[in-house]
């Protein structure tokens, strides 16, 4: 299936092209890995698709071997980064649940004692 | 590819065949997806694929078509329940990471204003 042309605007796009810094730790054929600008955790990663869908859903519909790309990413950033206590992987759809860039994204946290509910 | 055996004490497994009850929500061929007993939103769904694999990434590396069943349940029931403003769906890989049943399972929560960290 075709991805959604690449909006020009787009943040994410712009960092899986090069276009903007980013400070990246992980990146294969399908996905790209960077950490989040404002941490939330001494681990805390974005996993993008390399293709631009907006949000989880519209991955998993498009690509759905590509969102489990992303999440076999994640396993491999918490490996490398020895989150032997786990992680959580949060994925936010929507204004209102705190998404800001509207390039589908896991957010990786592990590295510290993680509170429930989840925000 | 082969799920795993399923465990004879997986409680997610026993709602899933119908032997431990649940809320249940939602239901497809490869998802269900039930209340959390312990609600932290006005929408607290999980979602878990019927075969059984520890974590997110067992999911995502051996049934990747099934991971993304998952994140489009999660979509459906945002729909069903009028999330308007958006959902958070959420993985727990580890005891440290707040996972206390080791069967994948997507946290769903909305109808709530959702804090920033996710915990």
């Amino acid at each position: 299936m075709t991805a959604p042309a690449r909006p020009d605007d787009c943040l994410f796009c712009k960092i899986v092209a090069g276009d903007v810094p980013a400070e990246i730790v992980r990146a294969d054929e399908t996905t790209v890995a960077f950490r989040d600008i404002h941490p939330q955790a001494p681990t805390h990663v974005l996993v993008v698709p390399r293709s631009h869908y907006a949000d989880a859903a519209e991955l998993a519909h498009h690509e759905p071997a590509g969102l489990a790309d992303v999440l076999r990413a994640a396993a491999d950033i918490a490996e490398r980064e020895g989150l032997t206590e786990g992680y959580r992987a949060v994925f936010n759809t929507g204004a209102g649940a705190g998404q800001t860039v509207f390039h589908a994204h896991l957010h990786v946290l592990g590295g510290r004692s993680l509170q429930w509910p989840p925000g």
